[in-house]
């Protein structure tokens, strides 16, 4: 039963600062068949995440741009619904990266087959993906929390920030979260297990955090950037690491914020503190997939890592639900549910 | 043959900006004699370093600061003249840390024996020193330069450049110096064997550099800061690493630089290119001394290592010779000759 057209989402223009709804366009495209060593793939769940700001852009970044016309790139779960290759077969669900759209033709490389029985599906591009394992290895490879410590993350009841502070926990460190508003902060601590967790809209926010470290920090888990590490920096300990992640406060600058200059600040802080800042991508710790799948997956089931879903209906509301997503509208890991559950 | 007097240089107002002749104070003080297990020490070298502005400031930073009123501190080449501690005996040659004087009563903690047949004795405060071993610790531990990569250090003709670009042509890498002015820019090519030098002081600095490192930078050693570190920073190479080890560009600022703030920038640049940027002082890598004793001593003997002294002639020119450091009017590393040799 697939049809014979199918929706996809493309990028018509690129922003300037913030995306409108006019950066975006539906169309309606016929369904190929696929070919020798093929796959005909149907979208059930497509995953939002803030890195998709800079593929808007034109800039040079770790990853190319989505071109101008080009369907907009996005880590998807999938179903099978024809196969043209052996490993694969009708019915297999696969996470991978066939970007904003209902179905397409893909050749299986660099999909991952998830298992339905080991968890919900959506959690392959969740806390058993993508996000997930930004969380892990940047704890694991440059945050390295020992006990007693201080953990601080920003966007804590998102997709990465959630699981940050809950391997925190699971390490015997403190574990502080900044979310934005009251009850992401209520859900951070009471469902997530966090020991505090601090509203970056108030108007107190920078003695507020403060107080929640009165230790200082010792790992600053970087995924906002803006004033947020602005009120970091002055807690940072002695030798404290900052896994740097995203940047999601400047992604929609266009041009430097105005002075003062704090990169002097900031550099004087790195050297007297003895500071490491490393920025990494996930996917340069690709070698550490079945690890963290092992480790993330045996906490899940034992209850040790919760998550929690933000979830929208249908293809054509991604591009507002991306723009909200920026501006932290969304509440835990945000997710389009293209297609029905097979 | 001791004198009953003897000169001192303190800290008489801690500076706002530049220091000043005026921030220091010359005293004749009376000649203790030793106690029970301790030394009277000749000083003979007095290193001047950049790291001396941050301790006439009050600001918290890895070490107290100087108190007002109190000897300048500084790393010294010193000899025992009289001794009541069984592990020392007059003559004995030792560096250490009794600041700017001419004599101190000391227990010899934390000093080091030098032997004048394996090098001049002044290089105990210099390549075999403080300096040397900023350098070698800091390449060893965060530049971890590999053959074919391009390393990139400023102040390259001073105590510390010279030696990490000789110890990145040794590691097969290609050398890159910055220094003020052609004359240094010579000295950094034609006697240190650096592959290119480029002059800070040029209005095409930026462009200069950006040629002479056709492959990017892989290694970047932080020792000034401001308009050098700003036009490093597009430079560098995915993956490259910054050791922070001095910004003497900055520290003479009383507030930050004006804007724009290119912090959001050099965020962006950290995550994007996967930057590690690690501040360090020589002394958390105290446990290396003896290693880097030994390998950059057989440098040394074996002719791969050069250095370059500046010699101030006189305790009284010691804050003049500070000033001027600050302003990089030395060339190579600056030494005030308190005392004549044994």
């Amino acid at each position: 039963m697939t049809a014979t057209t199918y929706r996809q989402i493309v990028l018509a223009a690129r922003p300037t600062g913030e995306p409108t709804s006019a950066n975006f366009e539906l169309r309606q495209v016929p369904l190929p068949e696929p070919g020798e060593g093929q796959l005909l793939l149907r979208t059930i769940w497509l995953s939002l995440d803030p890195y998709m700001r800079g593929r808007m852009n034109a800039a040079k970044s770790y990853a190319p741009p989505v071109e101008v016309g080009a369907v907009m790139a996005g880590g998807t779960i999938t179903e099978v619904m024809k196969s043209n290759n052996p490993k694969f077969k009708p019915g297999d669900i696969l996470a991978g990266w066939i970007g904003w759209q209902e179905y397409a033709i893909a050749d299986g490389r660099g999909m991952r087959k998830v298992d339905p029985a080991v968890a919900p599906i959506s959690t392959g591009v969740g806390v058993l993906g993508m996000p997930g394992m930004t969380a892990y290895v940047g704890m694991r490879n440059i945050g390295k929390p020992k006990a007693g410590e201080t953990v601080v993350v920003a966007a804590a009841s998102g997709a990465v920030g959630s699981l940050v502070g809950q391997i925190a926990k699971i390490e015997g460190c403190r574990a502080v979260g900044i979310a934005g508003g009251p009850e992401k902060c209520r859900h951070v601590v009471e469902d997530l297990g966090f020991d505090a967790c601090v509203d970056h809209r108030s108007p107190t926010f920078a003695a507020d955090l403060q107080a929640a470290c009165p230790q200082g920090i010792d790992v600053y888990f970087e995924n906002v950037g803006g004033a947020v590490w602005a009120a970091v920096l002055p807690l940072l300990n002695p030798f404290a690491r900052v896994p740097v992640c995203g940047l999601i406060a400047n992604y929609n600058d266009a041009a430097p914020p105005a002075g003062p200059d704090m990169s002097a600040v900031m550099m004087r802080a790195i050297l007297t503190n003895r500071l490491t800042l490393r920025g990494f991508i996930v996917s340069d710790f690709q070698d550490q997939q079945k690890e963290f799948l092992e480790m993330v997956g045996g906490w899940l089931r034992e209850g040790r890592v919760k998550y929690r879903e933000d979830v929208v209906e249908g293809l054509e509301k991604a591009p507002e639900a991306l723009i909200g997503l920026l501006k932290g509208r969304n509440f835990g890991k945000l997710l389009v549910r293209v297609g029905q559950d097979p």
